[in-house]
């Protein structure tokens, strides 16, 4: 049987400000073949996150991709070959596949796959209940720890990770204002998701609108924008207010640091905390996430929503929707339905 | 009995930039008189504290010191007429006495004076006893938490509080480095302090030298300075690094709030923490803190070093040194020696 296509996508270069096509490099080499204990996956769908910038920026808390290899990327595939008793072909797996067509994965290395559970739709399983909810899951409670009542603001609240971190706080009795960029965004936080108040960032008076939604001050802040907004977001923290950092979209495309906030002092006056947060440090209890997750999909107090780029080839260019703000909810590529 | 004249130093005006004597009027008026439950207090001492450019500022975890008002502050000062069962004239006491030579007093109310307990130099209880110590005490071990071997900086090592919080981390078993400005400090710092390492904020290349001291990143910074300290700091630090934010005195006279630090996003590559403290938190249990930092300046592990400005006259003198960093360990105005 001869060995099929495989479509990958190369980091070409180490980016410049915003990504753009010409970071990536499309090739195409026979599929890979699986060796003892591996798995031939063949992906269905790619997971497309804000960290893929830093990834191909330089070593952070993964070291960097390097150029000319596959661009590192979440997916999820399908076990055409098993080579591991563990797994069978058919079998629906999620891990660090890259951004191409065909890969060999390894249980209990780096690219670690995981089944995905029976009856989960692959684009639940990559969004609310996948990475996404887990990081908003263990993120907003375990950082932010809010209490019922308090005041709980999301920035990037319409995307992927922040629209599930905002409901989570709606679910634990909390006040929640969402923040987004412009109007159709807005409506969807205060509309569909439910949430009680939306501050598009674009407007003329962002700290205005926060003062009037949060007229106590913020007590926890779940951030995934950095900049400006976390800046105003500082100025109004309310007494022992919490800040999780767990993202800095704002930020990943500036060619060199930019400033930190002007109002960071305001920790001391409040008391407040400020605390980064990567989701890699949990994912052995990811389960206890899933299951509360799942519970509160099924009440409808937490709603899923994904925003699907089909084909392979446009993978670059859904990165870079991301940057420009044009995605609502979980950003995913699809390359085939499951079968 | 006439009354004595009383010399009082009140906020002039909001400081614009670095502080100065015109900031401040000197007037005199007669000493006040103590009322029921009311002490009447010479005082001896006072402590000059960074934070009291805020306090003239604008409200900020105190309400500003108004236009006309006496500059508040904390002090020392003797019992010279006791109106309230718990104090008795002679006794020395401390609490926010202001800068004037006598005050009244209330137990009870926000200038709340505590006695000085017998045998404690006053010194000593307004530095290392006092709340200076305090804030090192409860800042560095409950809010840094530091661990037996692991790296802690602080910088402003070798003022008040810094200089304290450098020595209690050593007790902790840490490798302590400590951030000073000039060659004299730095010197005091590994010398008579017994610090692992010194660094001078004014010298060439501070990265390079904190890279070189703390070769595994920066585990705790028990952080008083702010600015450009703390960028580099944070672009250091370690996995799971805390961040103790005392206070920001390079940036207390600024005119308007500078940048913060470029390096932030590094907390959450790092999952670091940041977080600010207010000693007023802690003051009951201040106890707890004087008790262990007693037995310690007993043992020889803490030492104690105050900085002495003689005359009232000078206590605008006095504050414009801390800002000019001209202080080495507490700085004090004294009025008189205590009987």
């Amino acid at each position: 049987m001869s060995r099929p296509a495989n479509r990958q996508w190369l980091l070409a270069r180490r980016p410049q400000g915003l990504v753009s096509a010409e970071d990536f490099r499309l090739v195409e080499t026979p599929a890979p073949v699986a060796g003892d204990g591996e798995l031939l996956v063949r992906n269905l769908y790619l997971s497309v996150d804000p960290t893929q910038r830093g990834w191909m920026a330089g070593d952070t808390y993964l070291p960097a991709v390097k150029i000319g290899e596959v661009m590192r990327s979440f997916a999820v595939g399908e076990v055409t070959e098993s080579r591991h008793p563990a797994f069978r072909a058919g079998q629906l797996v999620q891990g660090l596949f890259g951004w191409q067509e065909w890969a060999v994965a390894r249980p209990g290395s780096s690219s670690a796959p995981t089944a995905i559970p029976p009856g989960v739709p692959v684009e639940t399983a990559m969004s609310a209940l996948g990475l996404t909810g887990i990081t908003a899951y263990f993120g907003l409670l375990e950082v932010g720890r809010p209490k019922p009542g308090e005041t709980v603001v999301v920035s990037g609240a319409a995307g992927a990770t922040g629209s599930v971190a905002a409901q989570i706080a709606r679910v634990a009795g909390c006040r929640v204002i969402g923040i987004a960029g412009g109007p159709e965004k807005c409506a969807y936080l205060t509309g569909e998701l439910g949430l009680d108040g939306a501050i598009d960032y674009r407007g003329p008076d962002v700290a205005g609108a926060l003062r009037t939604l949060c007229p106590k001050g913020v007590d926890v802040f779940f951030d995934n924008v950095g900049g400006p907004v976390l800046d105003v977001v500082l100025s109004q923290l309310a007494l022992r207010g919490r800040i999780v950092l767990c993202g800095g979209i704002s930020q990943y495309n500036d060619a060199r640091p930019s400033p930190g906030p002007a109002n960071l002092m305001s920790l001391i006056v409040k008391r407040g905390r400020m605390e980064g947060f990567i989701v890699l440090d949990s994912l052995s209890r990811a389960g206890e996430a899933v299951t509360a997750l799942s519970g509160w999909m099924r009440e409808g107090r937490i709603r899923d929503r994904v925003d699907v780029v089909e084909g392979f080839e446009r993978a670059p260019e859904a990165l870079l929707r991301l940057f420009q703000g044009r995605n609502l909810g979980k950003q995913l590529v699809k390359l085939a339905a499951p079968r």
